[in-house]
């Protein structure tokens, strides 16, 4: 049967299991592998596991290879769930596709293909022209969630972009006061170092850095190396070399987005401070940093997936660029009132028809907040 | 074994099962049975329900004896499960106990004591005198909590008061262009109806009636009948009589509550049109309707049961006066942005210690919405 060509197939729920397995391995490489897919593998010999892998830190070893490897001999004649086509060409490392054939497997159960063009379709044919029996496409739907990033990057040149937001019920992230430490609490906000963990990249607006002075790091247990890239849009450079993004730079990496207009000298001493400038052409007219211009030059430095804190100005500026894939939405129960700070400032859409639409993908309760976790509508 | 003494009972999983059953019978009654208490009861004779009973609109007969006049003989030697204590005293009807006596049950469970003084612990003391074996305490929490408008009628002298809102994620009920309907979808918005057959009397101000001129009555198939009392807060008769909560308050009971000292006139034309027009004085400091006072004079007039519906002054004046038990949260998968209306207005709050708290209580997935409920903290 040609590759693409639309199959229903009876699975079997034992098929089920372990590619859903396969896809829980997978999501362990997310925000480590970029730009690379997170790919997980299972080899099942007889019923039972002989091997399981993940795409590896940095993107390499692939999850077939780290799978194959601790099968060893046991992976002759056994089925392989894989949640993405294996790569059939020659990288940094040979191809999946050779590894599997030598290691003589009987079946490949694959999730989705790759539309990588180096890779798509090839990787499954060459598998076929070996004799091994391929089936493709079963829970496409969820492997195609799990590695969006990597697919957007390649697709629209940019990363996925999640707006992660904590609030009060009403949406607000301060009181009048100006209080905003800690509106949810504590099991929410290990959640949200473990989201952090998951991206490639996490960005801030110059409000919220010079407001809250953040770290932008993982702050979890064993997870320290887990920390993104850390992306600040300063247009004016408002930011003091105090603060811990620029003050910290040689510990995490921080790329500060800036206007080709601004003063020469401030930037220079930010590259001193160790921070990765990247400067954006802005019209005369212009009031801000084109976002689509900022995510470009994000996917072009290989993020696949980008967090977006915050504040409320910059989660505005996404919407209104259409810019939002998905929302991690930490909620508290407590109402603070339209006095105080909106998590989302005004961005001028009049008609319900034209504001922006998520559906409802996952709910976690954390102790007594709430993450309701949203994707993009349509 | 004297009546509230507490016990640690090891009730069975059937026990359990007929008392969540009973429960559930018991929910039926809300926002139809005011001022009284709405019991459900499960007459179990070897193992079988042999009959089912709760309280029925007007809030007589009573469960217990709708469930033992299903049950007719076969109660004899039966286990009854009531969701709240049987009353012990001649009202309308004879007591229950009398009853439960006479159709010689062998076994009551009992959820929670009424808090009546003509009723408390009487009731269990008359069955135990007549060799029922009496049990309380079964699922007591859930049971205090479905009547918990009885009792805070009772103890408070107030109704429970819950906030219903429908709003965008980020909170609000209006784009900047005034675009309100509908936010939520059409099963969001059934539950909301829902929501009101449950509820004795539905509250707003006079900026939601001339802006939305709402019926606030049931339109579900089959649920007209229980359409509650409409209460409009209007301190300076703003709402015009063409509008249909004056309008159509021949055929739904409109309650309106006005200040004092409002136009005599203007008080008897709307008298004249059928509205029962409540006036309370105001201090000549106060901008405001005391909601103090409005709640004790829903109670006074049998209210058990109240659903603020907005809009955001009237959340908010709920909020600061400390008269908001429970949240009926419907939220949108949709951001509207901070230059949107706010769904509770400011209400000065600046310190996070001092904003209202709620636990999350139940969470409902209504098509592409959801619906929060949350209960006052602490």
């Amino acid at each position: 049967m040609p590759a693409g060509e639309p199959q229903s197939r009876p699975w079997s729920q034992e098929d089920h299991d372990f590619m859903a397995a396969a896809l829980r391995l997978a999501e362990r490489g997310l925000g480590r592998v970029a730009p690379n897919p997170s790919v997980g593998c299972i080899v099942v010999r007889e019923g039972r596991v002989v091997g399981r892998g993940w795409t590896q830190p940095g993107g390499r070893p692939h999850g077939e290879t780290e799978a194959l490897r601790r099968a060893g001999a046991a992976a002759e004649g056994a089925t392989v769930y894989v949640s993405l086509e294996p790569c059939a060409h020659w990288g940094k490392t040979p191809p999946c596709t050779d590894a599997l054939v030598a290691a003589r497997i009987a079946r490949a159960v694959v999730s989705c293909e790759d539309p990588d063009p180096r890779v798509s379709g090839r990787g499954l044919q060459q598998l076929r022209d070996a004799g091994i029996v391929v089936e493709v496409g079963l829970m496409a739907e969820e492997a195609c969630e799990l590695n969006r990033g990597f697919f957007l990057r390649l697709t629209e040149k940019r990363p996925l972009v999640t707006l992660k937001l904590a609030t009060s019920l009403d949406g607000r992230i301060a009181t009048p006061g100006g209080e905003s430490k800690w509106i949810t609490g504590q099991a929410a906000r290990a959640r949200a170092h473990l989201l952090r963990a998951s991206h490639d990249a996490v960005l801030v607006g110059a409000g919220t850095a010079l407001a809250d002075d953040p770290q932008l790091d993982v702050r979890l247990p064993g997870l320290a190396s887990c920390s993104p890239v850390r992306v600040l849009l300063d247009g004016r450079l408002q930011t003091p070399a105090t603060h811990r993004l620029i003050a910290q730079a040689d510990r995490q990496p921080t790329w500060l987005f800036t206007r080709a207009d601004a003063p020469q000298e401030r930037i220079g001493a930010l590259r001193d401070a160790g921070v990765d400038v990247v400067t954006l052409e802005v019209g005369a007219e212009q009031q801000q940093i084109d976002l689509q211009a900022v995510t470009e030059a994000l996917a072009e430095r290989g993020i696949t997936r980008l967090l977006v804190e915050g504040g409320g100005q910059v989660a505005a500026a996404f919407l209104r660029a259409g810019l939002v894939d998905r929302l991690a939405w930490f909620q508290a129960g407590k109402l603070i009132g339209g006095d105080g700070l909106p998590a989302v400032a005004g961005f001028g859409r009049d008609r319900l028809a034209d504001v922006p639409g998520f559906d409802l993908e996952r709910l976690e309760r954390l102790g007594p907040d709430l993450l309701e976790c949203w994707r993009r509508a349509g």
